[in-house]
């Protein structure tokens, strides 16, 4: 994927997208004279979103070339060198700076920089980092609000569709369609994106396919239907059948024949059904022979809406064609699709053709987990789930809320102590393992500090859970290193999976996952431990904080 | 502002940022020969955000290149013609679509697009247009997906600020932070710049600073504070006094006598407060000797933060310096605040320096509308706010849920008529009309057909509220038309207002709708009513859809 291609990537990569506090912490640093000691970071969240014991980790990906972009030398931050972007920093910090600042940012490059970080897809806890982000601490501070702005919805997004995709079950079709609900273009590239990673199959978004090989889908809306009044004479009505082979028909001359049999049928007026939704239908058709669907209730669904549908689709079956699906945007969704069922296998067994029996039925209008739960309940007739807003905002918590807090400075760890317990942070250059039990599920992560030697299989293990008052032991089947180094020297290490294989991935993780960390509602909390020795350093700093 | 430098243009210029169904329906529309029919489609919203009951319009703007972008033949649409996008298109309709039809989107353009908007920053009320956009029916309907991209964010983020201003009252100073929170690059830029025309003081976002003009703050970080240990040697400890004449002094130095007065007068041992957190505030002076701010919270504020702030600003208040604030991010900010500015009063009386009494106090951390509420209570201490998560997510209802409907196809009006009474339309072009009392506050909008003659100041008016059984009569004293004209033949139509004009006319606007309007909870909703002959001409339409 070609840099120049991707949108999202090139707004980000602007060196001035940052919180004015990082610069004026590199005039802090550099004046200091410590621009250039050796820093670690870790951004990490606190509690899992949603009310879940899980979240999905995603850091910047492969197909949007963030992370090079951004510590890569001849992108990113050098790009602090443009003439308007040193100016504007001029601008906004004290006139008397000195301008040998100005000339150590234009030097910056990212070429000392090392990330590691939890692969895309993974099974991300509390406290356990997304990324680990070393190098020189001007640079690696200047890094926290894009890396924060990157990951932290990308994280957010996949883990919502996550859960939808768990309560949808494995045979529904999911369908982000949330563009239009997003904060502007790369969030919502973000969300198509994300929102497949994490389980969706499709994606509205025209660009998410483009640039980031996300299937897209979707055939037409209200305004298409309620363009057309019935009395528009098409320039060509004629329509070849499937095979090739034989004479043309006017498809709207055969579909007014089929909506006679079909009112009869359904009990209507032959008059009731709408001519302009009738129209539309068969213009459509006669764009789309292969892929017809028909959205219903642009009037009434059981009135014009599935008549019509069914007119054109039995004209079209005559034809050799079957239609693909229908759509409802309104109304009981659940209860609609049961009554256009019985309709579809009434008219299939009446009319002879089995195929309309199974027609898909796709639904739309503001599912939420607790509307999904009912759409996907057993018996339910929907086959298509359309989710814009509430895949795209995660309104029951839009952001993630991850932070990236200093962790060492010169090779000693570092720690806040605040007050508030929960936003201390955890000392040193860490590294992280998860421990799997002998049946391949997850027991717990543990933390330890990036010198002590990794656990081992079999062997027993003495950890601290957070705020325990004493250690536990545990003893693991296996052992997973969870931190892959990613980037450093100003490049990437490994080539990054593809999307198709992180969200496979992810269904893989989830499946190891044990049903009570993986329950939505109320689950057991997923224990992200800490080895003897990070417990004494963090003991200790505490210590010598409270003289 | 050159469209060059402003990324989130850029990357909503970009033709695929849409929704395939806009493209699966382009094709229809030209299957049928009627691309070019002319057709007209409003953007609005069906409920106000939040359970308030005004919102504020923010059509693309000025600084935002959209709107010409969107719809301009040189750029936006035409670039359609691009070769990977046309052949991606291909990729994804039907293998036998004709290849006149991709000869007809490369030929696109938008020279007989007409828009008409709410001005920017003027109040907007449900089922009011935000946009009304004419012209040829398949490149009107192309633009649906990134207008409602656009706007909707944009409405609802200066919405949300608005009410977090009223919530503040005029003399709190707010600061928008929430860059990090956002969902990716163009987010945040949309959210910083319309906090601020939404009426807050300033934002983190460098970038907002750049290409919107919006003011910028920041200081420091806890990892600054937490890099250091108190045993850095900086290279330069001397600071010259603020007038600039006398000798410089070793100002880490004299922060450590000023600590021991500050401990006696504290009643603290000299070694309790953090030397790190003093060495950071010294780094951070040395950089900033007139814009010194100490953020607190790292340590303990009261055995730490305090006293090293104090022994640093009154080491700066010798050298003729005056500090410009302190930060607080954790714990009761709004008792902390009172504690603290005992503190300062007492320190100022005690080294007789009056100016320390009233150093700004700053906080940050999770400020929702009730919080807030809480920190501009009367008798606070508090005088900067920093929003972040809130600003930009606007959890409570984190999307307008604007909507993109035909109103009107080759003269004819257009009615969606779902049994959904809520998502009906209100067919025809139309105009609208605010009518004001005599005392200039707001009465009621009128929507009425395009055709029809406007109100008239003085004379009796009948209307038709939503739902209502009979008209009821208005005879306001003034009238406002309400859509200006403002993209037509390919050209922006006037020069549109600068953001700081925009940000005023929001405080104007708000100051003329009465208080029960006004008010955040359970506030009375402002009418929107329908002329007599609109009215007439939805009831005609429902009647003909009901035989």
């Amino acid at each position: 994927m070609a840099a120049e291609q991707d949108p999202e990537g090139r707004a980000a990569a602007r060196p001035l997208l940052t919180d004015l506090y990082q610069a004026t912490m590199a005039l802090g640093y550099w004046r200091a004279g410590r621009a250039r000691d050796a820093a670690e970071f870790e951004l990490f969240f606190r509690r899992c979103p949603f009310g879940g014991a899980f979240a999905l980790a995603s850091p910047p990906r492969n197909g949007t070339p963030d992370v090079p972009r951004l510590v890569c030398p001849h992108a990113g931050l050098s790009a602090v060198t443009s003439f308007p972007d040193v100016q504007f920093l001029a601008s906004v910090l004290p006139p008397d700076t000195d301008p040998a600042f100005f000339e150590h940012l234009r030097a910056l490059d990212c070429s000392e920089v090392t990330v590691r970080a939890l692969p895309e897809g993974s099974l991300a806890f509390p406290g356990v980092p997304l990324l680990q982000v070393s190098g020189p601490l001007l640079v690696v501070q200047l890094l926290e609000t894009p890396l924060l702005c990157l990951v932290s919805y990308a994280s957010l997004v996949a883990t919502n569709a996550a859960r939808l995709r768990l309560i949808a079950g494995p045979e529904k079709r999911l369908l982000e369609m949330g563009l239009r609900r997003a904060q502007g273009p790369d969030g919502g590239l973000t969300a198509s994106t994300y929102s497949y990673l994490g389980g969706f199959d499709s994606s509205s978004n025209v660009l998410a396919g483009q640039l980031r090989g996300v299937p897209v889908a979707g055939t037409l809306a209200h305004s298409f239907v309620t363009s057309f009044s019935g009395s528009e004479v098409p320039p060509d009505p004629m329509l070849a059948p499937a095979a090739g082979e034989g004479p043309g028909v006017d498809l709207a001359a055969k579909a007014q024949v089929w909506l006679e049999h079909v009112c009869a049928h359904l009990g209507l007026g032959v008059q009731e059904p709408h001519p302009g939704e009738r129209a539309a239908f068969v213009a459509y058709a006669l764009a789309f022979p292969r892929a017809f669907q028909g959205l219903l209730d642009s009037y009434s669904v059981r009135r014009s809406g599935l008549p019509n549908f069914l007119a054109v689709a039995l004209a079209l079956g005559e034809l050799g064609y079957r239609a693909v699906g229908v759509r409802l945007d309104s109304g009981d969704l659940l209860q609609q699709a049961q009554e256009i069922r019985k309709v579809f296998r009434a008219a299939a067994a009446q009319f002879q053709v089995p195929w309309l029996a199974s027609v898909p039925i796709a639904v739309s209008n503001n599912i939420d987990e607790e509307a999904l739960a009912r759409l996907a309940q057993e018996g339910s007739e929907v086959n298509v789930i359309g989710i814009g807003t509430s895949a795209v905002t995660c309104p029951q918590q839009p952001s993630l809320g991850c932070v990236y807090k200093l962790v060492a400075v010169g090779g000693q760890p570092r720690m806040k102590l605040t007050e508030d317990p929960e936003k201390q942070t955890l000392p040193g250059s860490k590294a992280a393992f998860r421990l799997l039990g002998s049946d391949g599920s997850l027991l717990m992560d543990v933390l330890q500090l990036a010198e002590e030697p990794a656990p081992q299989a079999g062997q027993e293990l003495r950890v601290w859970p957070p705020g325990a008052q004493e250690p536990c032991t545990v003893r693991p089947a296996q052992v997973e290193p969870l931190l892959r180094l990613c980037f450093q020297q100003g490049q990437l290490c490994e080539p990054l999976p593809s999307l198709a294989e992180s969200r496979a991935l992810v269904q893989l993780s989830l499946s190891q996952l044990s049903p009570e960390h993986r329950r939505l509602q109320s689950p057991a909390q997923y224990q992200v431990v800490l080895s003897e020795r990070l417990q004494a350093l963090v003991n200790s700093l505490h210590a010598r904080a409270s003289p």
